[in-house]
C-alpha cells in the first residue's frame, strides 16, 4: 500500500518487456568479468554466435551489438542504405512511428502506410504499395513482427510473398524484438533479410544487447550502402566473429547471460516455448473479454502471442488505473501511446512467465479495476482459468495416447 | 508441463516454509566471507544481536545459532531442564509430536495433552493440567504458537494466563517458528522464558540458522539445569555476545541475511507486516471456502495469519493433488501428517508474499483441483478476490480520512 | 598448470580494463529488472544522471549510453560535426588510430599528429598545427587522456592552454575512459566540449555503458551538426534526462551498478582514489626497473597511473609470455599492438584494486618473466614492496601530525 | 588506509577458514529455495550425500549436519559414547583444549597428553597411553588431523597404527575440519571411526555445515551409546537420507553450495588439489624462513599444508601486526592463543587460491612486517618466488616428458 515505504512481495513486471530475468540467468551474469582477448572468451563468442542462429532460425552470420534494441534498427538501415533511399514502412503503432523517424533523421525518405494502430501490417497494403512503384525506388520494406505498442503480431510469411508477388527486389527488415523467443520466428526460410533482434524480451535477458540476423542478399546491400558507419558496421564485426571474438569491448556479462539463455530455450524446446506463449495470450483475452473490455488488437489474425493491450471505456483513464494497481498490487503495465494516450494499457505476457505467474497478474488486474472503479464484469480470471484447465486437460490426454 | 524437461517461470513455494527469499536477502548473502573474529564482523554480530530483539519484542538477550530450527528446539530444553524432569505439551499436530518425541529422547518425562490435530493448544486444558500437578513436578510448558503441520494458531497470552492463574512456576518455552515476524508475538509482554525462532519463515532468510530469545528466569534455570550441552550452551553464547562475536564459527552469511531481513521489515513496518498477513491469510480462507472444502482449523478461533490447511473431500489424494499441481503449474504445497496423511495439502502464505503472488498460488490451486478432478465450486479465487478489494478498499478510505 | 582442467583461484583480471567488478556493484546488478518507465525508475535514473557529473566534475548534462565505449567516441563525433570537417588528432597509440579510422569511416578529415607511440599528446604540437590553420578549418580536436594501447596519459589542462594559446576555436574532445574515476579529470575546469568515458575502468563496472559529458559549446555545436544521428543523438536523451528517463530503453542493470559505484567512489574519496592509482602505479614502474626492463613510456611527464606497458628485450614474445603466465598463473595481461606487436604486454593497475592485489600480480609477474625464460633480474617485487612500504609510513606519519 | 572510510579492492582473507568461497559456489547458493520435501531435492540429497563421501574417501554414511563444524564434533562423540566414558586427547592446541573441554561438559571423561603446541600428535605417545590401559577403559582416542590453532598435522595413518600395536579396542575419531579436501585424507583406508568435517575450509563453503563419516563400527557404537541426542542423532538422519531427504529443515542453500564444491574438487582433481596446497605450504615456510622468522610448527613431520603460524621476535605483539596489516594491506590473518597469545599470528593457504594470490598475501606480510617494525629479513617473497618458479618449471618439464 502507498503508505508503506516498502512494498512486500516480489514486483509482477508485466511490461512488454524487459521481462522477468530467472535467476540462472542473473547469476550467470553476476560473474567476474573475463578478458575479452583471452582464450576463455573466444570459447563464449563462438558458443553465443553458434548459438544465436537457432534462435533466428538462420544458417547466415548473426550481428551482436552490446547496444540495446534500438541501436539494432539503426544498424539494420545504415547498413544496407544510402543516404535519400526510400522505404516501405507500415505505421502499426508507436515503435513502427519511432522507426519512421529514425530512418528520416538519418536521411533515408520513408513512406509510411497507415493503420488506425489496431491491427498489424497487412500484406495487400505492402503488396499495392510495391505494385505502384514502377521504378523501384523503395529500397527496403521495414516492418515490425510484433508492435510492441499496440500488441499486433504481423505475418511475416506473408509479406514476403507479397513481395514476391509485387516482384519487387526490396530488401526485406524485420523488427523481432518483441516476439523473438516467444513467437515462431524464421529469418531463413520466410526470406528476410535483416532481423533485428533485443535481449530484454523473449530471450528473458536484461536490456543492452541487441542482434541484427543477415541474408546473402543484406550482406550484398552492405558492400554498396553510403551511410556513414562505425560502431554499427558489420563489416569489422564479421570478421572478428570469425574467430568468436569483437572488433570492439563486448557486454560480456550479456553474453554470459545469452549463452544461458539459449541453453535454458532449448531445454524447454522451441515449440513449448511458443505454444506456452499462445497459451498464456489466449487466457489473457478470454480474461479481458470476461471482463467485458475490448482488446486493442481488433482482428484475431493480428492477436500477438506476447502483449495483449485493454481498452477502458470512455472517460477511465488508463495512466490512473495502471498507477493504483501498481501501488495496491505491485504490478507494473505497458504504457498508451500517440492518439490512445490513457486510453489502454497493456499486459505483457512474454519471457520465462508461467500459468501461475500469469493467474497472479490477471487477478491482481480484475482486482486493480475493482479499485480502481474501472465498468467491469467479474469473471475475467476465471474464464482464463477455465481455458487453461481445458489445455491442460487436453495436453495431458495427448500424452497420454 | 511434465513432458518438457524444463518447467518455465518462477517456482511458487507455497510450503510452510522455508518461504520465499526476497533478492535483496539473497544478495547480501551473496558476498565474500569475512573474518567472524575481525572489527567488520564485530560491528555485524553486535547490529543482529540487537535488532532481533525487535522482532521477539524483548529486552533480554537472543541466541543466534547457526543450526536449523529444530536445533533450537533442542537449545531451549537442554538449557533449561535437567534429566527426568515434567514437561507439558500439546499434541497440536506433528512439530509437537516431534517435539515431545525430542524431549523424551533428551531424557524428560513429557505430559501431551491431547487433541484431534484441529486446533491450536486449549489455555482452560493447559490451566486443569497445571492446577492438579500439586507438587509442581512438571518444570516447563512446552506450546508452538503456530502449529506448522495443521496451520492453528496458538493463543499465547491466554497461555500465560492459564499458567498464572493456576499459580504455576513452570517455565513457559513457545516455539515462534512458523509465526515470527508475520504473526504478532511479544516475548516480554507474554511472559514468554525461551522463544524459540528459525531463520526461514518470517524472517524470509533460507533454512540454516535458530533462535532463543531468553527471560531472567529462563537465564536463572539454566544456572542449574543438568542435561548434558556444549554445542548449545548459552553461557559462552552470552559472554562472546557481549562483544558483538560467537564463541565458535557462526554461519556469517546467515547474519548478512539476517542483517537486511530485520531492515525490511521494519520499512514495511512490523504491524503492517501482521496486517498482510492476516489480509493474506483471510483472502485464502475464503477461497476454500468457495472451493466448498474445509479448513483442517475447525474452530475460527485459532485460525493461522500464515498457513491454511486444506482437507480434500474423502477418496481423493491430496499428494497426488500436490504432485499434478507441481507438474502442471509449478507450485509447491505442504504435505498432511499422521492420521492425516494424504487427507490435506497446506498453503503457506507466510514471509515476502504479495496479494499479486497470493492470486497465482490460489489461481494455480483452483485449476489444480479441476484437473485432478477434486470435487469443489468454481468461485474461491473470485472470492479472495472480492475480499481483497473490500479490504485495500476500506484501507484506502482509511487512509483518506 | 594447464593439464588440469580447473585453474584453482580467483582470476588476476590486469588487462586495463574491463578492471575486476567489486562484488557490491555486481550483487547491484543483480537485480529483478524493473520499468524503466515507472516511478522508482525515475528515481534511479536522477541519482545516476546527477551523480555522474560528479566524477566528471562537471556542471552540464552528462548522457549515457547503453553501449560500450566506442559508441561514444562515435556519439562524440557525430553529434557535433558535419561530413568534410576537419579533426586534429594525434597518434598516441592504437586507440587514437581506431579512433582516427572512425572519424574517416564517417565522413570527416582527420589531420594525424605522428608520434612513436611512446608519449601521449605534445601540448606545443597541438598548438604548432593549430596556429597554422590560419583558416580555422579544423573544427575540433580530439585527444586520449590515456592511451591505452601504451600507458602514456596526456596533460588535458595544459592542451587546453595550447588551443587558447594559438587562439583557435576548435572544440576540443577528449576520450578519458581508461583515466575517468582513477586519473584526476576535470571537464569544466579543463575547458572540455565534449568528455568521453567508458563503464568498465575506473567506473569498476562491467563493459555496456558509456558516456558523453558536454560543455555549453557542444550543445551548441549540437545543433547545427550534419552527420545524421538518431541512436547517438543528444536532444531527445536530454529532454527525457530532465525527468529521469530515457528516450529508448536504458541498459537498466548498469545504472543500477553506476549507481553503487559513484557511492563507493565518494565513500573511498575521489582523492583518495586518484592517490591510490598513483601509488600502485609508482609500485609498477619500480618493479619494471628493478627487474631491469624498460617502460614504454619513455618519458615521465607522460607516465599512466592507470596502465604500464612493459617492453621485452628483442627476440622475447610478449604473447608467448603472456600464455605461459595465464596458464602458469591465472593472470590475464594486456596485449600489444600495431608495429609493436608482440614487443610488450601491459599491466593494467586501475580500478577496484589495493596493494596487496597488485603484490600478487607483480609476484606473477616476475615469476613469470622467470618460467619464460625472458631475461631480466631479480628484484623488481622487492622494489615495490619497498617504495609501497615507505608510501605507507609517510602517510601514517603525515596522518599522525 | 584507516582514515578512509572505504577499503578499496578485494580484501584477502588468510585467515585459516572460513576460506575465500569461489563465485562459483556463491551463485550456486544464491538461489531461490526450494522445497526440501520435493522431487527436485531429492536428487539434490542424493548427490551430496554420494558425492561427499569421494572427498572423505569412505564407503560408508556421511551425515550432513546444517550446522557449524563445532556441532560435528558434539555429534560424534554423542552418538557413539556414554556418561562417563574416558576419552584419550592430545592438546596439540587451542582447538583440541576446546573439543576436550566439550568433552567434559558431555559428562566424558577425558585423558589429555600434553604437548608445547609445537606439533601434532605423537603416534608413540598414543600407543604407550593405549598399552597402559590395561581395562580398556579408553572408549575413543580423539586426534585433529590438522590442529587450525598452530598449523600441526597429526599423521593420522600412523595413529591407526599404533591403536592396532596397542591391541585396543577405542573407536578413532578424527577432526578434519581444517584438512578436508586440501591435505590427503582416507577415511576408510585409515580405519577411522568417525571423521569429522566442515564446509568453511578445503571444501571452499561459507560457514554453516558441517559432517560426521561413519565406520561400521561407529554404526555399531551408536546402538548403545547412552548419552542423550535428538539433534544430532545418527539414526533418524540415516533413515531419511536413504532417499535423499532429511528428518528436519536442512540448510539447503549450503548443500547446493556442496554440490558445485564436489564437483570443482573433481574438476581439478583431488591429487591436484592436494598437491597445490603442498607447494603453497612450502612457498610459505620458505618465505618465513626468508623473514629470519620461526614457523610455530617446530617439526617438519608436522607441518601443515593449510596453515602456517609465524612467530614473532619477543617483545612484538602479533595482534598489533594484524591490524596494521589489515588497515593498511587489507588482509586477515589467523590470532594467537592460549599462552601464545600475541605471540603468532597464523597465515590460512587453504582452499581456493592460488599461487597469485599467495604473492599477494606474501607481499602485504613482508608490508606489514616493515611497516609494525618487527625486525626482519627482506628477501621472503622472494625466496617463495624462486621456489614457486622451480616448482613449476619441474611440472612442464615433467608434463612435456
Amino acid at each position: 500500500m502507498s503508505n508503506t515505504p516498502r512494498r512486500a512481495g516480489r514486483h509482477f513486471l508485466q511490461i512488454p518487456g524487459p521481462t522477468p530475468v530467472p535467476d540462472r540467468i542473473l547469476r550467470a551474469m553476476d560473474m567476474p568479468v573475463i578478458d575479452h582477448r583471452g582464450p576463455e572468451f573466444g570459447k563464449l563468442g563462438r558458443r553465443v554466435l553458434d548459438g544465436i542462429k537457432t534462435i533466428f532460425r538462420c544458417a547466415g552470420p548473426v550481428i551482436i551489438y552490446p547496444a540495446s534494441g534500438t541501436g539494432a534498427w539503426e544498424a539494420a538501415l545504415i547498413n544496407t542504405l544510402s543516404p535519400g533511399d526510400k522505404v516501405l514502412m507500415v505505421e502499426t503503432g508507436q515503435f513502427a512511428t519511432q522507426w519512421k523517424t529514425m530512418a528520416q533523421k538519418l536521411g533515408l525518405v520513408p513512406e509510411f502506410i497507415k493503420t488506425d494502430w489496431r491491427i498489424g501490417a497487412d500484406p495487400a497494403a505492402i503488396e499495392q504499395h510495391l505494385r505502384a512503384d514502377k521504378n523501384k525506388e523503395i529500397k527496403a520494406v521495414c516492418v515490425l513482427h510484433n508492435e510492441t505498442s499496440t500488441g499486433a503480431l504481423t505475418p511475416i510469411a506473408e509479406i514476403r510473398k507479397a513481395i514476391d508477388a509485387a516482384g519487387h527486389p526490396a530488401l526485406f527488415l524485420v523488427d523481432t524484438i518483441s516476439s523473438l523467443a516467444s513467437a515462431d520466428y524464421r529469418h531463413d526460410e520466410w526470406g528476410v533479410d535483416v532481423s533485428i533482434g533485443g535481449a530484454q524480451k523473449g530471450l528473458m535477458l536484461p536490456p543492452g544487447m541487441s542482434f541484427n540476423a543477415l541474408s546473402d542478399k543484406a550482406l550484398a546491400a552492405a558492400k554498396t550502402s553510403m551511410l556513414p558507419k562505425s560502431f554499427w558496421a558489420w563489416d569489422d564485426m564479421l570478421n572478428m566473429n570469425k574467430i568468436g571474438f569483437f572488433p570492439y569491448t563486448p557486454a560480456t556479462q550479456m553474453l554470459h547471460g545469452l549463452a544461458t539463455s539459449i541453453e535454458m530455450l532449448h531445454e524447454e524446446g522451441l515449440e513449448n516455448v511458443f505454444a506456452r506463449h499462445d497459451r498464456l495470450a489466449e487466457a489473457t483475452r478470454r480474461a479481458v473479454r470476461g471482463w467485458g473490455l475490448e482488446i486493442m488488437c481488433r482482428e484475431p489474425k493480428y492477436y500477438s502471442p506476447t502483449i495483449t493491450a485493454v481498452m477502458l471505456p470512455d472517460g477511465h483513464d488508463a495512466d490512473a488505473f495502471r498507477n493504483l494497481a501498481l501501488d495496491s498490487f505491485n504490478i507494473s503495465y505497458g504504457a498508451s501511446f500517440g492518439r490512445y494516450t490513457g486510453k489502454y494499457f497493456r499486459i505483457g505476457h512474454l519471457g520465462d512467465i508461467n500459468e501461475t505467474h500469469l493467474m497472479g497478474a490477471l487477478g491482481a488486474t480484475e482486482m486493480g479495476l475493482a479499485l480502481a472503479g474501472v465498468p467491469h464484469k467479474k469473471g475475467g480470471v476465471q474464464a482464463a482459468m477455465d481455458y487453461l484447465v481445458a489445455a491442460h486437460g487436453r495436453s495431458a490426454r495427448a500424452a497420454a495416447e
